[in-house]
């Protein structure tokens, strides 16, 4: 994405964001760039440990650090939470949002009775059915399929190609990316003597408000009642939330994860990527899980899992490091035995 | 979904599937819901046992229950199969289809060549390509894709955003849920000096009848041949079906499972959420695979495995249980070495 | 796919790719099928050991085989690569190109300044963005979204769904799946009071040239930068690139690898199904990762790898084996123990 050129001095970026200069305050800025492509007129940030050798060969005018790393002599901005303080000037220097028209697309199909907000754009290739409400200054991209009877609060960002099933609930301030369906029917069936019985999804999927939700996801509508993702949950990539998942406020839900139908997360739940988890169990609040996890039980509020079948961290290290040992073991008993 | 107000006496329903009454059949039920959220003029069902708890405190008016477990003191309808009796119970109260005309909408790109059936609906935005015929009676609803010399049976519901590749063959009371795609190419290159070189997908998909199928699933097309999904199999979200696998009938393949390519799944397999099958292997009648377990050889019929690499689930547990030991055992060895 | 009935004898086809003939090589061949289900007038092969017990009983009326495989007097093609053989044989049996008429079909939406180069087709109910350029032959089949300043070079094929975000830049010979998203945001968050804060991701997409990518893949756009695909490069379905990954030439993806943000991969990087790597880390030239496993650290050159933690592949082995006697050896333990 080009920089529209605009620049700004390092002391106003510092400014809007409370930091601290630590160097030369009116060296302009007009772009943000990783730390190794970086060129003259931009800012910079080290994302990991790992890249603050870059710090001695960046070509960066900028950079924004926390209190204590050296700088190198590159002028900074000081802040304690220098990550956030970065998102914020890059939001000052790359203001555009995708360029949408309000209004609905000719293109688009859009029953008689859905009700449109204010400065709400519906892009091409739309359907939207009956009985839905569309709030104000939405931005609905392409092809994007809105069934009936939904509701869809204020700010909201739908990519193309997004699917959102009748029925769903949808908050203000969601980012839903391209390809997401919203609201599929959920994996349920009762054996019967003809095959199985498919039990039919009656429930709906409800969205908080701040709720993102990345591109290629399946949230499952409930079988009977809601599946619930709580406000400000951030959901990454082809992640599955099976039927009458109800997940919590603040949760970070890496790639590839799945949950099972009627668990429930608490709140500032973390679960790295391609986690499973098993249904109808509890995770408490600030429960952290490792990638490739599988969780198969309930885990109380603030602990921290790893493995498949996942335990508690440390007991897995030790396992995994135990493990690396465990040929010569089967060698040392034997030599033991040997020597009765 | 809200029900559209039309209520049953509970006597009728437990008629309706051969349930016996235990308590008041005079009660009017309109509505199915869960039981911690149920309302008066709700039946209810508990989905797990974890749930009889909520029996004493639910408002529902009645429950559909197993012959021997207490009701509480709540109305319901006996049934060895509660489940079963249950989501017929759920089709009488929720009898609606999506509402869908026949017809093919005006908006769509349909081939002058295709034959439609009776009582057909093509809804909004959809592209169907030369050759291809659609029974009747099927609901092919917004944004789908059917190629070249597709055939598709009767009482069929397509959901938005599927892709249906050339040549497939679906048969009827299929249900494939939104982006999932049937008939991309199989993974397949030849190592040449210039590289990767493509091995052309000239194969298709066949989709017996009463096969339903999640959504963001792909189904990969035969290199030569047929890839199939056999007759009243159920697959969930994001499954990925590799080229000229095999798949019997009566399976149930769970979210995020992947198999690869020309392995064979006899009848009535059931492979949990995240499960891995590599290709050129057969799995036999009746196998079970745990969650997120790797399966690298065949498993003979009726067996149940876990574990990545799979074992036999009884030895598998062992040595789960095992391991947490496995860190103090090599203390304990230590010790007796050391006593030598 | 039907042949089109255009025959060649196995002569001619012998020397298209440079083989030898052993048997008749004026046999007419117009069809290529699975052994097992080969009739007169097709040409087989074998693509897994396992499958040469069909040999005695196929209908095929020729094969294509290695140097030294007896061929059980059929006729057949002999080659040092058969299956690259094979792969050009089916080029020539196969010819067909999916039928697209070159030029922008009535129904798409395309922004007045997109160029489009020479013999492209751009199919039904796409849109397609300002400030975009299709290069020639490319063939863009139906409901593709394009986003703004998008490029894309020339000998495309994009199946339809295929959701291509802003400034993605996509080389020549590049082959895209349906429903795979390319560009969404990567999944960025700063902690902050008012919880998490988004990172705008400012960054894009690039594919290299002769790359092909599976369906319902997400591959997110950089951050800061770019997340590349390098040339020859093969993903297959249901794949996770995140945020400023860096994939190098002629690698190898299996289906639902998820690869996290940062990591740099070598060239001929072969990961196999559902693999999961963690951000920030490097595998080497050739590095070979079996299924499942989960890479939690770089990786040097060559090395093969295997298991979640991952080990290298001999050791992993070793482990695997030794774990089915640990329950044993817990009981030969507490044995010498209590001879004590």
């Amino acid at each position: 994405m080009e920089s529209k050129n605009k620049s700004f001095t390092l002391a106003y970026l510092a400014e809007q964001v409370n930091g601290k200069i630590d160097g030369d305050g009116s060296i302009q800025i007009n772009a943000a760039s990783p730390i190794e492509k970086a060129n003259a007129g931009d800012i910079t940030f080290i994302a990991n440990p790992k890249y603050l050798k870059h710090l001695e060969t960046t070509k960066a005018s900028a950079i924004v650090l926390d209190l204590e790393t050296p700088s190198g002599g590159i002028s900074s901005i000081r802040h304690n939470n220098p990550y956030y303080a970065f998102a914020c000037i890059i939001d000052i220097l790359y203001p555009e949002l995708p360029e949408v028209k309000p209004g609905i697309d000719e293109s688009s199909v859009v029953a008689d009775d859905v009700t449109v907000g204010d400065n709400t754009a519906i892009g091409p290739l739309c359907h939207i059915k009956s009985g839905s409400s569309i709030g104000d200054n939405n931005r609905i991209l392409s092809s994007v399929f809105v069934g009936s009877n939904v509701s869809i609060g204020d700010n909201c960002l739908i990519y193309p190609g997004v699917m959102i099933m009748d029925d769903s609930i949808i908050g203000s301030n969601v980012i839903i990316h391209a390809s997401t369906v919203i609201g599929s029917d959920g994996f349920g069936f009762a054996e019967s003597d003809q095959g199985l019985k498919k039990i039919k999804q009656i429930g709906n999927v409800v969205i908080e408000d701040n709720v993102e939700i990345g591109s290629n996801c399946s949230i499952d509508r409930g079988a009977l009642g809601s599946t619930k993702i709580g406000f400000g949950t951030k959901i990454d990539n082809l992640v599955q939330i099976a039927h009458n998942v109800q997940i919590g406020r603040h949760c970070i839900i890496v790639a590839q994860v799945g949950i099972s139908g009627s668990t429930r997360l608490g709140n500032g739940v973390i679960l790295a990527g391609q986690v499973g988890v098993v249904g109808h169990i509890e995770l408490g609040d600030g429960v952290k899980v490792g990638a490739q996890s599988g969780i198969a039980k309930s885990i109380e509020a603030g602990k921290a899992m790893f493995g498949s079948p996942a335990r508690e961290i440390l007991q897995s290290k030790k396992i995994e490091a135990a493990l690396n040992r465990l040929p010569e073991l089967l060698k040392r008993v034997k030599k033991l035995e040997d020597k009765k």
